[in-house]
């Protein structure tokens, strides 16, 4: 929202607010969808919100320590095999798509593979930066260019989707080992230690747990000191990121400056919203929370975001998962401030 | 589920849990959604379930109780005013069955309205068994004969939508003062104190709640006693019921015998499933529970169930509203059971 449009804004929050709380229903008796709708109707600064045309972006790309099993129990080759299951309609995240009216796109941000023209189809776009990221065991996983490249191409596609007449997006990723790269991230910009933040991700048991997090206290005690007293988003993510986390950092950070409504998803998209949310904390206002989901450290980075998750269903698959499944709750909280009776339409004695 | 089928049912069960472990995820990484596919799975008996029709049933009554005003801050008319809310489209649960593409049906157990032909519509069912219960601050709320044709009318309205091809089916209700019923149920099924069973129902204040306390311990020390030792669900009704919750309870009971998928609503709907749930303990298995409401004793209502909710949205309306809002949750694990790729469909490389 503009701040210069304070007393504007509060005086439609006011309407809106008064608009929720005639409707046919106890006060307050739709709990946490009237917050959703009042989210939406700010973030679109209208009494009269919609949403247009959902989509989610998935972005992929591998991890250079992924190649060393030291994080990770599924092969690094599962990200290129994941993404050919995207495009195929195979996957978790093509299944709820479908069902709740989503159009999906998958972005090769740094997949170690290339893709045939034969293998893309329609829903396929091409930004790759790299054959996945440096192993930050050794080096930074990205430079200073490679990061405003995907911040950039992150922005671009965001700006493609919205002028195809979307108003609202959510982002899922794939990308092995990028559970490693989230608790990074988490730890350097929160502040909580590195072993609250890893979990076990695609299904660590608890030896590979234990060696997962005496890999990643080593990693962080490596690129700390170079990263100077307060780390900057930059910084983090040059070191600890993704080639996905970085441009689903430049997808956050257009999606807000366009005021779309912005569909947060799990504890990996999560990690990238925190980056976004530190260049521009204007970005968190335009998030709604999709899921809390079963990974270690992930309902204590809602908490730094001051955020409430929609579901809890205990899922920790990423891909946009639970965002797809959460955007039919959007709708409703959208409906029923469009098309509920209030009180007076319908000749409903109010209390008292 | 047929218990002479046991070893048959658990073979099949194994076969649904390894059609759910062979899809391309990490294992259990849809966490409740997996739980759901299996359990509607197993409800049909089949590795390929399906939702068909899903339809939203809502039962409407009124309570001796309610003309006193001592329970209830709304006053009693707004049962009907509220029934012509939903038969002209304006309240919540119309909203979410239309964005959800779900049929509603509204049906009249025992409103103290006459509708007329021109207001009643398609949507409605005339099943009135009388203009509202007595008042149980004097005399049991229904004879055991209104009880049974309760039962009996409810039945018959689920054995209807089922024969137009409906498989899945939820229960809403409207009743002005039946959040108290539905706390003297709790009470006297759980044996869970009166007053840790009563909530603020459609918002009363604190001194409205004490007064509805007060109430209703009087109430619960002048029936207790007429209901013997272990009081059967057929007494607890009688004595304390609505026309809608007796109705509804005949509505579960039947459900579970024609093997429906059951979406079990907020605190109300899950008092009359602790009644149908005494009478046919099999009704359980058929159950899938939308939403932990913000009603005081549903948290513990859902404990005695053994159930896990969909939903916490903090929401306190009834009207099937949680239950519409959980359908596309129902759909989504359905659709990934019979449409994700396994690994060796996809060609994608598991754990290890």
């Amino acid at each position: 929202m503009d701040i210069s449009n304070n007393s504007k804004a509060s005086s439609l929050e006011a309407r809106i607010r008064s608009k929720i709380d005639q409707k046919t229903k106890p006060l307050g008796a739709l709990g946490q969808l009237e917050e959703v709708a009042l989210q939406i109707a700010m973030i679109q600064q209208t009494e009269t919100p919609k949403i247009s045309s959902p989509h989610i972006i998935v972005f992929a790309a591998d991890h250079g320590i992924a190649a060393t099993g030291l994080v990770n129990p599924y092969p690094q080759a599962v990200t290129a095999q994941m993404v050919l299951n995207f495009l195929r309609g195979g996957a978790a995240i093509n299944v709820f798509c479908r069902l709740n009216q989503i159009t999906l796109t998958v972005v090769d941000a740094g997949v170690n593979y290339h893709f045939d023209a034969s293998e893309q189809g329609p829903d396929f776009i091409d930004a790759k930066i790299a054959m996945g990221t440096r192993s930050y065991l050794e080096h930074p996983a990205m430079s200073a260019a490679e990061f405003q490249t995907a911040i950039r191409k992150g922005g671009d596609i965001v700006q493609s989707v919205h002028v195809q007449g979307s108003n609202c997006v959510g982002f899922g990723e794939m990308g092995i080992g990028n559970s490693s790269a989230a608790s990074l991230i988490m730890s350097a910009v929160t502040g909580i230690a590195l072993k609250d933040c890893v979990g076990r991700g695609t299904g660590a048991d608890d030896s590979q747990l234990a060696l997962k997090i005496k890999t990643l206290e080593e990693v962080y005690r490596l690129h700390r000191p170079a990263m100077g007293a307060v780390p900057t988003a930059e910084k983090i993510m040059q070191h600890f990121g993704g080639f996905e986390l970085a441009m689903m950092t430049g997808a956050y950070l257009r999606a807000a400056s366009l005021g779309m409504i912005i569909v947060v998803d799990g504890f990996i998209s999560t990690a990238a919203l925190l980056i976004a949310n530190l260049i521009e904390p204007g970005v968190r206002e335009h998030c709604l929370f999709a899921h809390c989901s079963g990974e270690k450290g992930h309902e204590q980075m809602l908490s730094h975001l001051d955020a409430k998750p929609l579901l809890r269903l205990n899922m920790r698959l990423g891909e946009g998962s639970a965002a797809a499944l959460a955007i039919p709750l959007l709708r409703s909280s959208v409906c029923f401030l469009n098309e509920m009776s209030s009180f007076e339409q319908a000749g409903v004695s109010n209390k008292d």
